[in-house]
């Protein structure tokens, strides 16, 4: 139960990978959660695939056996799974028409008080609740899939939420474990995938002109840049990164990075012949690896690397 | 000792911080090193630092107390250092100046077969090398500092390097524990920094133009992108991100990196106004924490993230 907001009774409205991922960031924080799905075969799954996922974190030693969980109860009408809610986080399929859909079905069933949280990576929400009676409290809760491995969450206000409920959103994600932060206004990718996709940009640039292997580009990130970066962001990184400071380090190296955006004004298509090498590289890279294991690989080291933060806290 | 490589003498030109984390990874790998510093003071201090930095290994677990160690002796002169060593990691402060007089000195000094190596972060071997007798064995061996924790290594050639070479400088740095890339040929920042560059750009315009605070841009690396970076690279992480893999990906997401690469063509400088306010913030954010402290906290984590590795391997 949230001890810094009134939040006591959340909704999750939808319930593929991402809303069943909510659902057990919610139950593990002992928050109650009732589960809507429009699919009857998600309906039905849903507690299962969120059984297991509290098992791995439970197995993981992040969530105590003893640890009492939030109830979880699956709902086949949205009426009922959000009628007493106080917040609703949404995370159906990420199209406009899908998202203004149930953002008018839940304008109409909400209480006075609910807040709403779509997990778009990349509609705002002013595309989809303009003409909602209620769209002041109607806002993007961003996460990184999974959010029950991957803590970060970016609040987006539209132009016409208001921005009085943020610290109640973003009290509630810190109660839960997760770690919030803020767009102050809509931009197209929000923060988190413009960069994402600076870095991207920048890598297929230097992949499709030839100055390196994808694999090589992945090691520089992976064996380098990445290591820092899972502790500090970019800017604490920088801070540490000359004697003086960040405004030292910007003195010293702002005009080479200058130079790196100078080199960049004209933006290239990724390529169709780039993305082809690129896949057939990583085939071969990754030959006799599933994808599968490759992705438990990586639920694993998440999964570390929150215990290891858990542990220093 | 080095088994797939002819490299059994290795010389450490510049005893400063990287010069002796480069002496560590050689002497925890088992091979012998020969020190040389212009300045006194560094010669005298350099055993002791080396020492310490070797004690951090031992204690974390990455280096048994009954392994071997590589020697090292600090010379006076540096051709005492260089004689007879079969590769020279040259890391003299980064100035054309002081990197033009070792390179000649050491191009007068090294035997026939001695492969140079510069630590340069920035400035290309052929801006200090051209006229040397023997340019075609100087090429960039660029660490991230400080190498005896974060392992990537870009290897770049000058136009007139040797290629042949490059497999040789490859399976050292392999075989001393470090993670080598290659950069086919010279550009600005290398590889890692101009990745590095191209989201600091980005995160240095959204918070120029009041999208979201220090702090918040910085949770979303480390909270978020980071996390997976640590452990995969870009491409990677791209490629597991969408069911049919990396061109799966690029078809769906490709339109919007494009778009956000269209809004940043005409970039801006980090600018003085921002670059005072995001000091200030992070004096806020880590008040009471000695640089110190944050600095022997991140290193902590890379142990941590180095020794985590390698038990999974």
């Amino acid at each position: 139960m949230s001890e810094a907001t009134e939040i006591r009774k959340v909704a999750i409205v939808g319930a593929g990978l991402i809303g069943v991922s909510w659902a057990t960031v919610f139950c593990a924080a002992g928050i109650d959660v009732s589960i809507f799905d429009a699919s009857e075969e998600q309906r039905q799954s849903a507690l299962g695939r969120l059984d297991a996922n509290l098992k791995l974190l439970r197995e993981s030693g992040l969530h105590g056996a003893e640890d009492a969980h939030g109830k979880a109860v699956v709902y086949d009408q949205l009426e009922d799974a959000v009628a007493t809610a106080d917040y609703v986080q949404e995370s159906v399929l990420e199209t406009i028409e899908a998202k203004s859909r149930v953002a008018r079905e839940l304008d109409a069933l909400v209480g006075s008080k609910t807040l709403v949280g779509s997990s778009s990576s990349g509609i705002p929400a002013s595309a989809f609740t303009e003409d909602l009676a209620n769209r002041d409290r109607f806002f993007v809760v961003h996460p990184v899939n999974p959010p029950h491995l991957i803590p970060v969450v970016e609040i987006v206000p539209a132009p016409w939420s208001d921005t009085a409920h943020i610290p109640v959103l973003r009290a509630l994600m810190e109660d839960i474990g997760q770690e919030p932060m803020v767009v102050q206004r809509e931009i197209e990718g929000f923060v988190l995938n413009r960069l994402q996709g600076a870095l991207l940009n920048e890598a297929w640039a230097l992949y499709r002109e030839g100055y390196a292997s994808a694999d090589d580009i992945d090691r520089t990130v992976r064996a380098g840049l990445g290591l820092r970066w899972s502790l500090m962001g970019p800017f604490e990184t920088i801070d540490l990164n000359a004697p003086g400071g960040i405004a030292d380090y910007a003195a010293r190296l702002e005009p080479l990075y200058q130079s790196v955006a100078q080199s960049r004004t004209e933006p290239q298509a990724w390529s169709v012949g780039a993305i082809a090498r690129a896949k057939e590289e990583l085939a071969q890279t990754f030959a006799g690896q599933s994808r599968e294991a490759r992705a438990r690989r990586r639920d694993e080291w998440l999964l570390a690397l929150k215990q290891a933060k858990a542990e220093r806290d």
